[in-house]
Order: structure tokens, then C-alpha cells, then sequence
């Protein structure tokens, strides 16, 4: 056992999720209204959300120690005092959330309908780019590996590269459509695409040939998620692998990408290999498919490893 | 000048507003989303709504003295103060708010397109009819009418009754279909109705038509208003009288058919007779029409008296 092994025996992993948290407001509709329209909804949760705080839930779950880092809004106070107790809920630190005056907490209008299919529109106030995150001495104090939103790239570059510079894992989650010549290309270990973004970034619907495009211009790894098809990434000489998904009942799909991708960050400042990394990612993502509540149908550790013995070994290709 | 007309200038009428307040989450947005899309809105506000509630924002400036009561989720404490210091910012008595435990206050998306047209989905919690209100003792001292949405019968039928006992007119906003046994048709003075919720009362597209279904269950003056068409209502034999709506640049329909009653209210308790009572309420409407905000939107009194006394007079035909 190496040192690095005992002393990941000794305490979780340290996780700095780097993000923006969002309201989400989630209503039961029958269907998405026609324009102009008053329906009445038969359901309605308000809930904590976001791509890179719900990778925080799932990563609490998995066993990591996490700190949030990312603006909300000064002016809905009050407001903001129920989504910050459902991340410490979860024992999530979230001392690196910043206050921005003047502007709202990002939020969204999630209507869910009886298919499970959800209908999103969301409102993030620009000046939220306006945050100045904590020093890189408090965030990456301990710090084991950085999950950031490459929305964020604005105020998150910095702190990535010093990461990077440390030798730190930083997995960006690219869910939104990165310029080529973006920053967070190279201060990044791994960079996970949502298949909306890939293909909005590379401008190639192909997912290998986007994958590939985007290789030329990093030296991270690069993959992508596709729900029900599972996840890609480039191996050696740009050799495509794929991972199909677990085949599980899925009832709500909402922060299913969140968790691989918080669940691959964890596994990866683990010092899980690349694969077994995917898998556990996917195990996880999975699991949350099979129940409702966003990132708060995300399972515990016990859970996914109890899936991993349970299911045949779904291996790359 | 009559003693009742002496007291009339020396306080204000006041006016009892019975509904559901409502947190209006407003989305500016390029349209609809598609369904499974996840689009961006490039501007929000959270406001306080919901029938009554915004017709008591509409008395408050016309120079009414309102109390405004109704059940509030006791859920969501936090967001709660938001919307309650909004009313109480224009004056608004908000002493006969009841809290009921375990819901949250209604909410409502309302999503807000170029061309100004929205496209609502609002969520209301069954269990907000088992409110019960303050006394009537409490909530009848010193009326001088009521406002109440048809929808909160459940609750508001037995306070109207004793009202309507006393001779205190009893406005019903008919926002929603009613049932033709509902006993607030036996207890109120006058019932306007929503296009919609008129045609759907009485099962007829026409309104006149409608209209004199609905009055052979109800001695109340029956009235309807459909927007840009103006208002109908039956005058003695069952004729139609039809008011135009005042020609304006409109810019926001949110909460005008609420400051239609609010208006007709105040100016019914006022002693304004029939007809200038609902010239003075399509005045209001018509003002709010043209700025933002829903009922943030509704004019003082000096704005609609200088634009009835500007505006050609819109005489009943």
C-alpha cells in the first residue's frame, strides 16, 4: 500500500464543485401549454439544483467531502435560505458560495409531464459573472480534484489552472457550447460533454468526429454523455470506447448527467482507472434515473456498489 | 349631501378582498418552449398575484382602505415574506392572511413572449381550501363590500352571506366555472365573469346568451368582461349593455381583469351608480394595459379620473 493509498484511507476525498446553483421550480403539468394559455398544474416542489451543485448531492452521497463555490443572487435572501439548507442537508460545505448584490439566484420553470419528459427555462441573471470566487488558498486547500461547469469559465479559469499547475484533477462538465479557443481547454484533465454541447461546440453531429475535433485543441481527456446511449471518450491515438448505459426503469432523468459527472470526479480522485471510473459514474447515473427528485433521487455509496456486484459488468467497447 | 355621503368623504370605503395570493414567477422569453427543450429566458421577476390579490393592489391606489384575506402556504415561511410585504408596500391591510400548514402559497410560471402574450401554469395546493378565515366579527368591521374569486367559494360563501344579510355589496370575481348550484349565485350583489369561465358556467359560446342563463339562478347583476371586446352586462329585462374598452397602447394584460374589479368594486362602495362604475373600471383596466408589472402596473386615482376626463366619454350602448 503507498502512502497516497493509506492516507485515501484515512479521509474522503475533497471535492470543489464549481458552479451555479439554481431555484428549480418543478411543476406536474399534463403538457406543455399552448401560448396563451392558463393550465393548472397538480404538482409542484421547489428544489435545489444546478449541474455542478447536483454533482455536489451525488458526490456527498458517494462519500466525498465537498465544498460548493459559485454565485447566487443577493436580492432574494430569503429565498436563497432554502436551497443553501438542502445542500448543507447534505453535508455539503457551502462556505465557497458567493453573494452577488443586485441580482437574483438563477432559476429555473421545470414543468414535468406524465412521460417523465421535462420542459426547461431558466433565468441567470449576467451579472452573476460578475462573482469574485474565495482565494485559491482557501478553495483548494486539501483539495483532492475540481468539478467545474464550463458555464463558469469566466471566474473559474483561474482557480483551475493553479489546479492544474498543483498536478489536481479538474473535470469540466460541458454542458453549454464552448469556444474552441476557451481557457478551460488547457488547465482541464477531463473535459465530459453533454451530446448537446459537443455537437454546438465541434459543429459535427458525430460524436467521435466531434470528440476528435476537440482533441486537437487539449490535452484532456475528452467524453461524452448520452443518456440512454450511454457514454463515449477517446482512448489512445483517438480511439473511440463506449459504455452503454445500465438498462434501469427510468422515471425522472433530471441530474442524471450531474451525477456521472460528480461520480466520475470522485472516482477519479479516488485514483479509480479510466474505466472503472466510467462504470461507476454510470452505475450512478443510473440508479438516480429510477427515482424522483432531481439530484436528491442520487443513491448512496452503498447503492451503487451493491449495483456494480449485482449487474453483469457493462464493459467499454 | 346625505349623512351617508358626509361619511363617504370623511374616511375611506373599505374593502374586504377575499382570494389566493399567488408568487408570480415571470419569465421573459422568445416563446414556448418545445417540449424537452431546455431555453434560456433573458429576464425574471417575482411578484405578488393572483385575482384578488391584485385588485386589492388596484383599490389600494384608487383610495380604498383594503383588507385582504385568504389562506398563504405555511410551507414556504421564507418566500412567503416577499409577497406579503408587497401588498403591505401599497397599504394594503394584510391582517386576514391565514397561514395553513403543510402547503405551500400558490404558485404560478408565467412565461412572457415577445408580442406580450402569456402562457401560465399555476399550481395550487388542494388542501388551501380547508383555510378558515378570521370571523366575520373581524373581517366585517366597518365593510363597505367584499371582493371574492369565485374559486375560493369554499371558504368565502358563509362570510359573503352575512354579508350580503347586512345589504354590504358582494362583488364575485368568476374567474374559473361555477357550478349553477353554487350558493355564492344567492348571496352576492353582482358577478363578473372571465369570457372563459362564463362560457364554461353556462355551456354557451354566446355571452349575452350566457349571461341570462346564469341570471335565472341569481338575483345579482351579471356581468362579463372579455378583454380588448370590453365588458357586457344584463340590465333590467335581461337587456345587454356593452361597454367598449377604452383604446390604448397595450403593453401587459397581466392582473387588467383584475383591476377591472377592483375598480368596479371600490366605485360600487363608493355609490357610484351602475354605469359610471364600469366606465371608471374599464378605465382603470385600460391604464394598466399599458405598463408592466401585472398589478404593479395599476394606476393611482389622479391618473384615472385625468383619463376619463381626457378621454372621449365610452358610453354603454
Amino acid at each position: 500500500m503507498t502512502v497516497q493509498d493509506r492516507a485515501r484511507q484515512t479521509r474522503k476525498p475533497r471535492i470543489l464543485c464549481i458552479g451555479m446553483p439554481v431555484r428549480d421550480l418543478i411543476f406536474r403539468v399534463a403538457g406543455v401549454p399552448e401560448r396563451g394559455n392558463k393550465d393548472p398544474a397538480d404538482g409542484f416542489a421547489e428544489i435545489a439544483g444546478g449541474n455542478s451543485p447536483n454533482a455536489a448531492i451525488s458526490i456527498a452521497r458517494l462519500g466525498g467531502d465537498v465544498l460548493l463555490s459559485g454565485p447566487v443572487g443577493g436580492l432574494n435572501a430569503a429565498s436563497n435560505i432554502t436551497i443553501v439548507d438542502q445542500f448543507r442537508g447534505e453535508g455539503i460545505d457551502t462556505g465557497g458560495l458567493v453573494e452577488v448584490d443586485g441580482v437574483v439566484t438563477p432559476i429555473s420553470s421545470i414543468l414535468i409531464d406524465p412521460s417523465g419528459e421535462r420542459t426547461i427555462v431558466t433565468f441567470r441573471d449576467p451579472k452573476l459573472w460578475t462573482v469574485n470566487l474565495p482565494s485559491s488558498d482557501v478553495l483548494l486547500d486539501g483539495c483532492d480534484a475540481i468539478l467545474a461547469e464550463n458555464r463558469c469559465a469566466e471566474f473559474a479559469t483561474d482557480i483551475c489552472a493553479e489546479a492544474h499547475r498543483r498536478g489536481i484533477p479538474v473535470v469540466i462538465d460541458a454542458d453549454r457550447v464552448m469556444s474552441l479557443r476557451e481557457g478551460l481547454l488547457q488547465v482541464s484533465s477531463h473535459i465530459i460533454f453533454s451530446a448537446e454541447a459537443l455537437r454546438a461546440t465541434a459543429g459535427e453531429s458525430d460524436e467521435v468526429a466531434a470528440l476528435r475535433k476537440v482533441a486537437r485543441l487539449t490535452p484532456a481527456l475528452l467524453g461524452v454523455t448520452s443518456g440512454a446511449k450511454g457514454a463515449i471518450w477517446l482512448a489512445e491515438h483517438g480511439n473511440p470506447r463506449h459504455m452503454p448505459a445500465f438498462p434501469v426503469h427510468t422515471v425522472d432523468t433530471l441530474g442524471a448527467g450531474d451525477a456521472f459527472h460528480g461520480a466520475f470526479t470522485l472516482a477519479t480522485a479516488e485514483g479509480q482507472p479510466l474505466e472503472q471510473a466510467m462504470r461507476f459514474a454510470s452505475a450512478t447515473a443510473a440508479l438516480k434515473c429510477t427515482r424522483f427528485g432531481g439530484a436528491f433521487g442520487s443513491p448512496q455509496r452503498a447503492e451503487v456498489e451493491d449495483f456494480l456486484a449485482a449487474n453483469a459488468p457493462v464493459t467499454a467497447s
